[in-house]
């Protein structure tokens, strides 16, 4: 079997429109008008190839090739549509759109395969618009209730993605919708590296060996408003002046601990955030991430003491939101990737998944693994994400290979 | 004379209604619809005492009282209309009513003055949306070209100062217009204090002696964006990283120099602004004050050395925008307003204004004062912000006072 690289090809290229803020660059934040558009698009293509298309009540897509014994637990097969504001083409949609040309490959080929594989969507992944991210993910696996998920508030704070999940499937009111969950009987996940180890050894294929631990926190910091020109600095209660100190020590901290933390400020909003007046408030995002599970935990600790020992005339909440322990991906699924690559001619190696992925989850169902293809100079959540079109049709043979002898097992 | 002190203060009340978003709590942005119902308020009040109301083309809104000689320099009395986003009832409202009740009481008394008194609203005084502020009184005096002012955009970037003015004043085509600028015979500005030292005293009456000097700047951090699971920390050009640090040591560098230092940054805007993207951009305000013109001078000379000196990946751009020295008011007319005082049966003390005023720049045209009530705590730019009706009225008493026996001479 081979998959039609130039199809694959112009489905993320024109996917890549819907949401496209500049050059390369895609804004398709989860539950958007964008993400509508790009549902449309995609029901479109499965339809035209007689896939089954659904939904669940937590807005993932699902679309099935039936396998001959309906009754067998079914190959999974995912990521997700959803983009960082200013992300690329590729992150996630690469996953899901060479899961579709898999599907779509074997209904030309006219291969039935022993059970059905299902592609599917995973809603809110980015957490961008909706913090935390993986929330569909999340809830199909039961990791996260169902009800927290939908209670999650945006940035504003004024609406939640029930509400937003509430109007985004009313645009798809006739799509059949099945129930949350069930179990697959193995999971596959193809997506960029985001990273340069693969570019570096001049390797096509990554098999994953397991995802980085990821924690992440809130921060409120309160102060108190006043006049910049009047307060003496100190009788100040001074979010902004609280939050540098307190920054400048955490980066400081993590950076000395080793060079695998990933210690992220990404989101600080200021209040009243006006030039001429004391901020009153700063609320900011914490993401932290290890392979290492203890020291993941050392930093988890070191991040809570610093934000507790804070002393000076404001006050800091700081709320654990996100708390995934490093995994470990299928031993036999690695093994069954590498014996692919190798069979179809390709190059491949171990890597370690420093970024977070849906698959975290839902390998609490089923056996799972990852392929990564490489990202030109590891750059992803930006516009200069690239992956050529021979790296991208790369990665979705080896998949197409790897889905198709599981589905027969 | 004895100006209406329950009539001063319900139009204090009803101005506070416009723009209201919680109790005592007002946000009415230059040139927004809040400020735009302020003024329909504001000209029904003047017209309804006969009284000649006019804009010109900097959204300056003037009302005047004919005096009998009408060739002569008038008397200039004013504030603004526009508060902080997060502002009070009576920084800014209060200095224009009271000129307007100085000016209601006179036409019930019929007293016509000498030489008009024209009582002035400043178009943008905050500088909360648009930054910097005290923009229609910098274009009246020739601080600022009124090019430039116009030029100003907002914090989205999307619209421009002159574009909001040109929308603002197509609510008011039947006003007459006057050209831009004019030289009034002496200028006086009613405030409350935004500081404590009125009330720790138990004074009245505030005579001021000067505004302590003010130099704004606005800095840039350009770094860039990545995933925060993937990019090794030492690879990254972290801007809130940067940010961090540079924050901390002008905080630190800041509050060794002097007591007397106000160094504040207000505004922070961080891009994209998700939580796990490392954030690629910075940009912030700084808001610097001292009395002393050497030492304001020192500070800002040590800002510009602070950013100049920052190391590591990311880029700094620093670009000052306000640069007012300190000034001293006219002695003349502080006497003025102490003998007024005295006489009404108010105690006085000599204080000076740590804030900011639009009478900074009106005194390069002609001798100018201002006239303090106190502030309760100190507190201004929130809805804590409070003066008692009979504190309102001892100052407005003041100012009628003041302002007549100017009119006269």
């Amino acid at each position: 079997m081979i998959i039609s690289a130039p199809r694959l090809w112009s489905t993320l290229m024109d996917l890549a429109e819907l949401g496209k803020f500049c050059e390369g660059g895609v804004n398709r934040q989860a539950l958007s008008e964008e993400e509508i558009q790009a549902w449309r698009q995609i029901i479109t293509w499965a339809e035209e190839a007689g896939l089954e298309v659904s939904t669940d009540p937590m807005g993932n897509l699902f679309i099935a090739l039936p396998g001959v014994q309906r009754g067998l637990p079914p190959l999974l097969i995912g990521s997700h549509t959803d983009s960082q504001p200013t992300g690329g083409r590729f992150d996630g949609a690469l996953g899901v759109l060479a899961g579709l040309e898999v599907l779509r490959t074997m209904v030309d080929d006219n291969i039935r395969p022993e059970r059905d594989i299902i592609v599917v969507s995973w809603m809110n992944e980015e957490g961008s618009r909706f913090a935390p991210g993986m929330s569909g993910s999340e809830a199909f696996a039961g990791v996260r209730a169902p009800d927290d998920v939908l209670a999650c508030r945006d940035r504003s704070g004024t609406g939640t993605l029930g509400d937003a999940l509430v109007y985004f499937l009313s645009h798809f009111q006739n799509l059949p919708r099945r129930p949350l969950g069930f179990s697959p009987f193995a999971y596959l996940e193809l997506h960029i590296e985001q990273g340069p180890e693969l570019e570096r050894c001049g390797i096509d294929i990554g098999v994953v060996t397991g995802i980085q631990g990821k924690k992440t926190f809130r921060v409120v910091i309160e102060g108190e408003a006043g006049h910049a020109g009047t307060v003496p600095m100190g009788s100040r209660r001074d979010s902004v002046h609280a939050f540098a100190d307190l920054a400048a020590e955490l980066f400081r901290t993590m950076k000395s601990i080793d060079d695998s933390v990933r210690f992220t400020i990404g989101q600080v909003t200021v209040t009243p955030d006006a030039p001429s007046v004391i901020p009153s408030g700063v609320q900011f995002s914490i993401d932290l991430r290890h392979p290492d599970s203890e020291i993941l935990d050392h930093c988890g600790r070191e991040t809570e003491r610093i934000v507790a020992d804070q002393r000076g005339p404001c006050r800091f909440v700081l709320t654990p939101l996100v708390d995934a322990a490093p995994n470990r991906f299928s031993e036999e699924l690695q093994n069954r990737i590498m014996d692919a690559a190798r069979r179809c001619g390709f190059s491949s190696m171990p890597v370690l998944s420093t970024a977070g992925h849906d698959a975290r989850n839902i390998v609490k169902l089923c056996p799972g693994a990852m392929i990564f293809v490489p990202s030109r100079h590891g750059v992803s959540h930006a516009p200069e994400e690239w992956t050529s079109a021979e790296q991208v049709a790369a990665g979705a043979e080896v998949l197409a290979m790897v889905a198709r002898e599981i589905a027969e097992a």
